[in-house]
C-alpha cells in the first residue's frame, strides 16, 4: 500500500502522517468509503491532529540554516529582479547552486521474510511556490516497492515525476536478468534520453534501489546529481557503512551518470 | 510534459489551470527556478489568480444535484455512525451506491503530426476527507502520454494510484504487438492481479487508450466498473460516435472486465 502527504506545515514528522495513511488503506472504513492515499495542505494537517501525529508550530520547524539558506536566495532572487540590465550577472552560478540545495532523505529496507519498505521524504526545492507538492508524495516518482524490488528517488522531483522515475526503474529491473544494467539503460533511457524531458537542459536524479530473489540481495545507487550520500547496513554489520558517491571528475551533472551495487 | 492541481478551491474549471502549470514546465525561471508540476490547496488557487485562471465563489460551483447526493450520503452516514447495532443494515447495498458515483472526465487525442495529448478531470470519490489528491492529479495514475500512446483511467483513485495503472498500460503496449492483448493484461496482472492491491475487494478501474503507430491508430478502451461511457471522433467524422460500455451480465465489477477497441 502507498500514502503520502504534501504541502503541509506543522507536522512535525511528515513521514510519520504518510506512514498512517499508508496504513490505514488496509483497514476499510464503514459504508465502503475510501481511505485517501495522498493527503494535502489543511486537510493534512487536520488528520493528523486527529490521529494523534505530533503537530508542531511551524516556525519551530524551521532550521537557523534554512533561514540563512532562504534570506541569501531571496536577496538574489531580488537583486536579480530589480536591475533587468545586469540579469545575467547573477543568474550565473547561482542556478547550480540552487539546485545543489537538495535534501530528500530515502530509505529501503528489506526485513527476514522478503518484505520490502521503502520511505522518503523531502524540503522540496529552493525558492519553490507554495502548494507544490514533490515527487516524494507521489507513488512511482518518488518512491516505489512490490514483492521483489524497492525504489526511492531524489534529485529534482519535477523530473521525477514527468518520467514516473522509480516505478521505471522497479519495472526495468524485473524484466532483466541483471538489476545493474536495468538501472543503467532507466537512467539512459527512461531519464537522460526520455522525450519527456527534452525541454529540460539539466536532469537531476538519484535512485536507490534493493531487489531481492531467491535469498539474496542487492543494493544498487546510480545518480546524474554531483554527489549522492549512501548509508547501508545489514543484520549482521555492527555499524551502518557509508559514503560519499559523486559524478567522476570531469562528468557534468545533469547530463552523465554514476553507478554502483552492493550484493548481500 | 506534465501539469496537475489537487484539493482545489474556487477555480472555475481545474482542467484549465493544470494545463497552466504544464506548459509553464516549458518556460525557463530566472536563476534555474523550477517551475512546479504539481500545485494544492492554498497555492494553487493563488497560482490561478495570479495567472489570470478564472476563479468564482466556491458555492457557485456546487450543482443542486451534488447537494441532494452528499445530504442523502450524510443521512446514510449520520444514522450508520448512530446505531451502532443496526450498521450492517446501512452498510448493505450503500457501498456501491457510493463507488457507482464516480465522475471522472477524461480526454486523449491525437492531431495530424501524431502529437498525442490526454488530460482529466475528477471529483473524487464520495465522502472523500478534507485535502485528498486523486488520481487525475498523479502522473502515471491518472494519465500518460509519451510519442506513441496516450492513456487516460477513471475509477478508485487510490487503486489507479497504487498501481500507475496508466504508466503501466503506456508500458506494456510498447513493449507488445498487440495492444488489446497488452491492454487485458495490464488489468488482469497490473490490476485485478495486483500483489500491491490484494487487500482490496473491489478493484475498480476504467482506462482509455490512443496509440498512433505508422500513421495508423487504435483506440481501446477497459474498464471493470458496471460501466463507463465512451465518446470519439476523428477530423473526418461530422459528428462524435458515443456509447455506454457495460460489463457484460453476469460479471460482477471490481471482479471482471470488459475490452474493445476502434482502429482509425
Amino acid at each position: 500500500t502507498f500514502g503520502a502527504c504534501g504541502a503541509v506545515t506543522g507536522v512535525k514528522n511528515p513521514v510519520l502522517l504518510a506512514r498512517h495513511i499508508c496504513d490505514q488503506q488496509r483497514v476499510p472504513l464503514s459504508l465502503g468509503r475510501i481511505p485517501p492515499c495522498l493527503l494535502a495542505g489543511e486537510g493534512a494537517h487536520r488528520y493528523a491532529i486527529e490521529h494523534n501525529i505530533a503537530t508542531v508550530a511551524p516556525d519551530s520547524l524551521i532550521s537557523d540554516k534554512a533561514i540563512r539558506t532562504f534570506k541569501h536566495c531571496m536577496k538574489r532572487f531580488n537583486r536579480h529582479q530589480e536591475h533587468e540590465d545586469k540579469r545575467m550577472k547573477y543568474n550565473t552560478g547561482f542556478t547550480s547552486e540552487l539546485q545543489k540545495q537538495m535534501d530528500t532523505v530515502g530509505a529501503v529496507c528489506v526485513d527476514t521474510k522478503g518484505n520490502i519498505a521503502v520511505a522518503c521524504s523531502s524540503g522540496g526545492v529552493l525558492l519553490k511556490r507554495s502548494g507544490r507538492i514533490g515527487q516524494a508524495a507521489m507513488q512511482g516518482a518518488g518512491c516505489w516497492a512490490d514483492s521483489t524490488v524497492g525504489v526511492v528517488s531524489t534529485g529534482c522531483g519535477e523530473h521525477l515525476m514527468a518520467t514516473c522515475l522509480a516505478r521505471e526503474a522497479a519495472r526495468n529491473i524485473h524484466a532483466s536478468d541483471c538489476p545493474t544494467s536495468a538501472l543503467h539503460s532507466t537512467f539512459v533511457d527512461g531519464f537522460l534520453g526520455s522525450p519527456l524531458l527534452s525541454n529540460v537542459e539539466e536532469k537531476l536524479a538519484g535512485l536507490l534501489v534493493i531487489q531481492v530473489k531467491g535469498g539474496r540481495g542487492e543494493m544498487l545507487y546510480a545518480h546524474t546529481t554531483d554527489s549522492m550520500c549512501i548509508g547501508y547496513m545489514a543484520t549482521n554489520n555492527k555499524k551502518p557503512k557509508s559514503r560519499m558517491s559523486r559524478l567522476p571528475a570531469g562528468s557534468k551533472h545533469g547530463f552523465s551518470l554514476t553507478l554502483e551495487g552492493v550484493s548481500f
